[in-house]
């Protein structure tokens, strides 16, 4: 069984989670030919699904029940937890030999825990969180890090490659949160260290913009600095993943790191700073706006000429 | 005059500083066929280009008297200063109307101090430090970040494009020293978040190289997190930029950053860890060395074991 | 009622929690005359009490059924919780109009939950975490942060005042928990400046000895400066207080501070590094261990030597 | 003569360095019966002095001509150098055999040096900073750390003992400054945890008022919660040591920290926030203003109110 993988035409799937995520990969399953059964709390999404071909259930316990592998996308482990676990969960319905993947952001410890409960009912369990954001999931560009057991990894590829760009098997079960954790660690640092920069360039008197210029294409170079660097030079942190999102991705990361016993010490500080955007109402920006605490902190022109 | 750009074949150029950056930039002028004399505190450097056609020159001022422009590579603000303004210095010797370009990394208010000193004697100066490392100098493939006058760059446009790939003027005199700021504020938190990333996943049980591996390319995706994340799977940290070089420029940083009061959170603690790697040792390490203090903190398998 | 004093003689107390702490704040009160049941987990301590004449109970339940005060002295709030709300838990016995005192270190927010639940069944509670470490609880010497209704903190001030030697009332319910966070972010920025402080001086080649002796009695003396420089200068980390409940209780402050809108810069960065001395083996030693991991990122005298 | 101690009646001091420091301490000399002569940049210093009785200098050579011991009390490094050894400085007239006592803070490095050149004019040399603030100059209740010869130390203690209350031999030359660094780094450390504290009490809801009070006469007790503390709940921050002094001093302590190859981590943060006071107009401010930074990056109740 294990050889055999999944495909378009016979495989079905249920999908619970509809948010700004799950939607649009639903929506990439369904226009790869997958036959999708929808799940959300709210019931506008899964309407929206079902004009487009989906099929409806009113639980995630239905949407297991006619599938042969169940995808979450929750924001948060107390989430996957209900919706796996709960009453009306997808493990009361999903058949032996069925497949959870959770693309869900939670913690490793967590994740391994579920994937015990399951196996002891015969399901099996891939932890494949993702990072692109919303434009990477509607242009199924994901990078998609998973953990689990190699059969099981290769069985779901041609569902995982209809969704991300770059799917990739980190190890075992956890590896993909983990990889995950590693990916939000050096997001938050890399838009720390821009954030500085370009708050140092201009207070200055050098324009920031030149700076980010010359330093694309160059060791400095990175899509933060092209793409968050932009923003911070516009003010405009619209778009975009979520400050108060990547405040919850760094208490896992910071939580498993003393569970592995590796002190992250600017993680760590960088998390203090996204939570004072939190603080001051800043917690839907996009977290490119870690530039703000760097001016918060920095002169204003007055206190500057009356230093 | 400031119409006419440098151009090999009539413009003699005087270099000072023949370091393992100084030397491959004064070959690749050499080679594009301008007139170049060579001066460097060590005679051997200077014996190899004169062998490959340079002229010697016994002092700076040496260097500066037979030249339109004269080129300052040298490792801090004290060599600089005295190279430049010293007894036998650049500034006793160049002709009115030549241009010096510094293109040490050095701070923007000794670069300024530097500039007006020299215009009172009708000499111009760019400040032009660069980025790319050894391989870059001799690649001709640096990124050059120019503060100064925009007729000066103009002119030295032919000059400089034969040293880098990428040639910016940032904006006024001191402008390319800020930006080389920004750059090496962004490394350095680029590193260490790749540093903390990576040994929170090898802690956690987690192949790191499957991480790097599935991060490149996603947002959290850089040349850093390849070259320098390779170094820290590989923990050889032989080539590259050394960590005193980095620990040096990230104090200049600093003091930029509270002449223009901007905090540098991440920024001041990073330097903290690159002066505990010198303080151990590694000072002469690449600076992806980072890893080691974050591995330093961390626990070792036998100490895991017994918590 | 509540007008009346609890008072040796009449007040029936009953002692969930016999650790280090617990053991002999239990005796302190049966010293003064109470009459103490008690309850522990692991049955050694609750042997040693009734041979000083404390009547055993052998549930959170039994010890609260003789009671009008429980007191209860746990680790964490997944004991505090399961203790008081769990099966055989206090709250299945206390009589309405009696008390529960925590003396834990729990967060505020668990606080308030166990409180709401409480005040449905006309039971009241306080929280009143102390410090002042094993040494204090014997001598009754702790200081004690009260959060909760006047009335109940009147009521139970003879008891408290036999615990320590400085009872206060901060404000509402949970207020004594965050006040013993304020008090755990104080103590571990203080000792983390010492230890900077004395290793820096250490390794300047001046005597620490000597330093600490200049430095008490002028404005950065303290005791932490006495007793913990006291025993970083020896190495010596047994007594007081250890590393991972430090560690713990940072965990605690930092939650409240997310909730609050508070960034905990300096905080954040000595959790972690109380999380590397527990990840390197040394999570039993006194918090004052932190000197080692300022020493660790510092350079050996050979590779001073070598510098 | 090295046994003989400096004496009210006989020794003539020459005191350079009129400030709110040096003022009161050459009043508190001249009270104990010394000859005082002293020099200030500005006349009006000088005058009220002379109005006192003591001798008037028109530079630090003339303060020092007629002196058997110089003391200075200066702003920074540069001023000492200047001072000492500039045109008409203390060194062109200090008799042989006399001693200098310098009780700035400066760097360690910069007294070797002084010393060094000191020496071979047979001129002796004492680094002997303070801590404890104008009123503890007025008050003649200062702590003084010094570092020199024994026998140095020993004459001079009857003159340093009229200025401070408690005055301590820390090592050889340079060791005083090393002290004084110790000071400011565990200063710094201390405020910025009291205002991280207090901070959070306030945001939680708690009158931080209370937690001061409870927490005084505890492990997390010291002076500076006790006066420090106070200036921040009441916001106001008039008296005590200017922000941009701490500033300067932490600037110190982390240059000697790198050349003793050990890193300062929460000190080199702390520094960042008191370049942020300095840069919002808050330089003069008493550096308990720290409270302010964590403030500024705290949410507004508006803010809390709209998460």
């Amino acid at each position: 069984m294990s050889a055999v993988e999944y495909s378009p035409g016979e495989t079905r799937i249920g999908f619970v989670g509809l948010g700004i995520m799950g939607e649009p990969m639903a929506r990439n399953l369904m226009a790869a030919g997958f036959d999708v059964t929808v799940h959300n709390r709210s019931r506008e999404a899964v309407d929206r699904l079902v004009t487009a071909g989906a099929k409806p259930a009113g639980s995630p316990a239905a949407a297991a029940a006619a599938a042969d592998v169940v995808i979450v996308m929750l924001p948060d482990a107390a989430d996957v937890r209900a919706v796996v676990l709960g009453e009306n969960g997808v493990a009361t319905a999903l058949r032996e030999g069925g497949l959870l993947i959770d693309m869900s952001t939670i913690s490793a410890g967590v994740t391994r825990e579920l994937a015990e409960t399951l196996e002891r009912q015969g399901v099996r369990m891939l932890d494949a969180p993702v990072s692109g954001g919303q434009q990477g999931a509607v242009d199924a560009a994901l990078t998609i890090m998973v953990g689990g057991r190699e059969p099981d990894f290769e069985r779901a590829r041609p569902i995982l490659s209809m969704l991300g760009a770059k799917v990739t098997l980190i190890g075992e079960c956890g590896a993909g949160q983990v990889a995950k954790a590693c990916n939000q660690v050096i997001v938050a640092g890399t838009i720390q260290a821009v954030a500085e920069a370009l708050t140092l360039a201009r207070h200055s008197g050098v324009d920031p913009e030149h700076v980010r210029d010359a330093l694309l294409g160059g060791l400095a170079g990175s899509k933060i600095l092209e793409v968050h660097g932009r923003r911070m030079l516009d003010d405009t942190f619209e778009p975009g993943f979520k400050t108060r999102l990547h405040h919850k991705d760094l208490g896992i990361a910071l939580e498993a790191a003393t569970e592995a016993g590796v002190p992250l010490s600017t993680t760590a500080l960088v998390r203090q700073f996204l939570g004072s955007l939190i603080a001051t109402g800043d917690g839907d920006a996009d977290h490119a706006a870690l530039a703000r605490v760097v001016e918060r902190l920095s002169g204003s022109d007055e206190a500057r000429e009356s230093r």
